[in-house]
């Protein structure tokens, strides 16, 4: 008799409301200062970038909130995602520890993007925005707004950050193909390499110069990991039906925070479970940063909020990576570290490289250099249960996968790659 | 109420006997010739190249063959795959067909091919093999035997056609990851582009060379094509959970023919069922071929087989659906065609594009170029359909993703894809 390792949902259980983590948070949320008045923003400050729904959800304190039908509707082409026992993988590593990863590579654009991309583009197009802007690194973010605009039929334009542009073509390919639009960043600079915080004043200035044109945002605010819940509420039930009642350690990478808190934030008031944030040691925000105010763009023409930061002029090294650098974090995620109810942990890239690929060789998967991070951390995890002799139930979001990042594999194949 | 798209089916209903077509076909398959004297060859005969068991599966008139219990264990990661309705295709086009697709590309190396991979290295494995040679043309096939060799410990050199290797090289780094070998083919003639003949004789030559050593083939096969009709035995059980009592139109793309035998075999005893197969107009091997005995690579090394064939020294244009480029076709799909159980139409590669696009646009997924093909050729029943207000159940084969392919869809979307 082989035992399971998927634990399927049906697709008519995928969730029909996202859970809000702002009334259970351990202390209140400090709310976003104006960036010239440095006064508390209200509603109508915000109303130049996003659609009335998407503000109200920022700041809502109602526990539990609707999903609409039509968001629904695209969100089942892949969703409910599977959960995967690594049984492969617990036999590699000889551990006692069961692990399981929720599987977000299954969208269109492979990856968990898409979660928030197509609520966005929904709420916008209802408000009757025609064209959205945003910015993307690597272009995970970028390509999963792309599809989300070409569901709707709206116009979509990425400012892509122009080192990636250039060198790395795929995803500009990917969105193009799904209809968008796509310019290097800094526009006003062709010499820059560009910066994920250039790239969102770009986006921004863009959005705010327009009528019929708003911003769309991939990770980071509240409305974005509100969004992602689904990863989390799903895993909870299919965590249930493998006859689990509860993780041990649920882990996640973390750039601006939204795969994380996607996972993490549905188990948040289980006081059994640990939270665990993986980074990059060469952007090390929540391990090293500052929790202060700061502005989620280069050009400071966002909001001030209260994070986790290295400074909104911190230039990251270039790392593979491209969707964990970033200067500040997610201000849910932030609070929660710094009131000691998640942990993080920096890895340097090699570290993560070397799991990504014993993962690739065990259970088959080549996930994003980003999940490599949160495979690192679950490795490590794992060993320490086997040392301890503990068999602990390992949760972890496969965020996405690496078919776009293979030339990032080779340069570890092939002993190049760097601990930039 | 919103109505479903997936029809998913749970882990444990994975099929556990594969479908063997030989004792059903309309006329019984003439044997392979030995290349040397032209007589029937005999399982001795195959016996450098294949282990036994492999060999049997070849010739066997048993109606089913059971898959091993360990060969279950690995397409479990992935299998069942989903059945889906593409309700979103079928609204812009406005047709009255109901469209559905088998999702082949969930598998760890995004294609159909990891599903004959994967038993051809447990027998190897089981017979002693250390060592597994093959050719690939863009990596499909080269790629999903590396993942199931890592899966069982065994070496595997992959032999790449040159021009592949050189201008596509993310394929190339994928079976690096899961820790096989890749040499550029031919090995002798470094100027040379290669073909894929060509690497079929290297992937020969060497494993004929050694003992420890033998030899896989992605498609044609009798052996191939059994280890695919996974496909079409789960997309008639998840047919019927969709209430549909059977398909009209069962469509693939053919290239060597492993993809298209999967999903319609199954279907082939239902005189109800249309089977269809749809190939590149630049390498016509159904509908333009010769139906007689030729060699399966260039230098004449392998068995003749009696299919339809361009000629072994044809050298197909370079058009992206690579997989697709082969101047034979499996012997039951030849027979098959020439019996008229099934039909075959070409097209261009502009229109595979075309209908790719759409496909992605509408969907969400982006497809392999071979997979393009398939859906040109279901766009068009649809279209059939809507012009006689036919309600038809169309059934196609998605056979992988286009994540490694996007440099097509760039020519595409640029205005620089050729109609070679």
């Amino acid at each position: 008799m082989t035992e399971q390792t998927r634990f399927d949902l049906p697709q008519s259980a995928i969730p029909t409301a996202w859970y809000n983590a702002l009334p259970d948070l351990p202390e209140p949320l400090a709310p976003p200062l104006h960036p010239g008045t440095r006064e508390p923003v209200g509603p109508d400050d915000l109303a130049p970038l996003f659609p009335m729904a998407l503000i109200e959800q920022e700041m809502t304190g109602a526990p539990w909130i609707d999903v609409p039908g039509e968001v629904l509707d695209i969100l089942r082409l892949w969703r409910p995602t599977p959960l995967v026992r690594a049984r492969r993988l617990e036999q590699a590593l000889g551990t006692p520890a069961r692990i399981y990863y929720k599987d977000e590579s299954v969208s269109p654009a492979g990856s968990h993007k898409p979660n928030t991309a197509v609520p966005q583009a929904y709420y916008n197009k209802l408000d009757g925005t025609k064209r959205l802007t945003t910015e993307t690194g690597a272009g995970q973010w970028g390509s999963s707004l792309a599809f989300a605009c070409a569901q709707f039929d709206l116009e979509c334009k990425v400012y892509m950050v122009r080192a990636s542009y250039e060198q790395k073509p795929y995803r500009r390919m990917l969105m193009e193909t799904w209809g968008s639009t796509v310019v290097p960043s800094p526009i006003d600079d062709p010499s820059h390499p560009g910066s994920l915080g250039a790239a969102i004043s770009d986006a921004v200035r863009d959005a705010v110069g327009r009528e019929d044109t708003h911003y769309s945002l991939g990770s980071v605010l509240n409305h974005v990991l509100l969004h992602q819940t689904m990863i989390g509420i799903e895993a909870k039930e299919q965590l249930a039906k493998a006859g689990e009642s509860h993780p041990d350690v649920v882990i996640g990478s973390c750039g601006g925070g939204s795969n994380l808190g996607g996972i993490a934030l549905p188990f948040m008031t289980d006081s059994r479970v640990r939270l665990l944030a993986i980074e990059p040691s060469s952007c090390p925000t929540l391990t090293e940063g500052k929790f202060d105010y700061d502005f989620g763009d280069v050009a400071g023409m966002t909001p001030l909020m209260n994070m986790y930061t290295l400074g909104h002029d911190f230039v990251p090294p270039s790392i593979h990576a491209g969707g964990l650098r970033y200067h500040g974090d997610s201000p849910v995620i932030s609070l929660l570290v710094h009131a000691g109810r998640m942990e993080a942990a920096a890895y340097p890239q090699s570290k993560t490289f070397d799991a990504a690929v014993q993962f690739a060789r065990s259970e088959g998967k080549i996930p994003a250099p980003e999940t490599g991070h949160a495979i690192r951390g679950v490795i490590d995890e794992a060993l320490r249960c086997k040392e301890e002799g503990r068999d602990e139930v390992l949760l972890f979001n496969y965020s996405g996968h690496g078919f776009l990042d293979l030339s990032a594999y080779d340069d570890y194949n092939k002993g190049r790659l760097l601990d930039a």
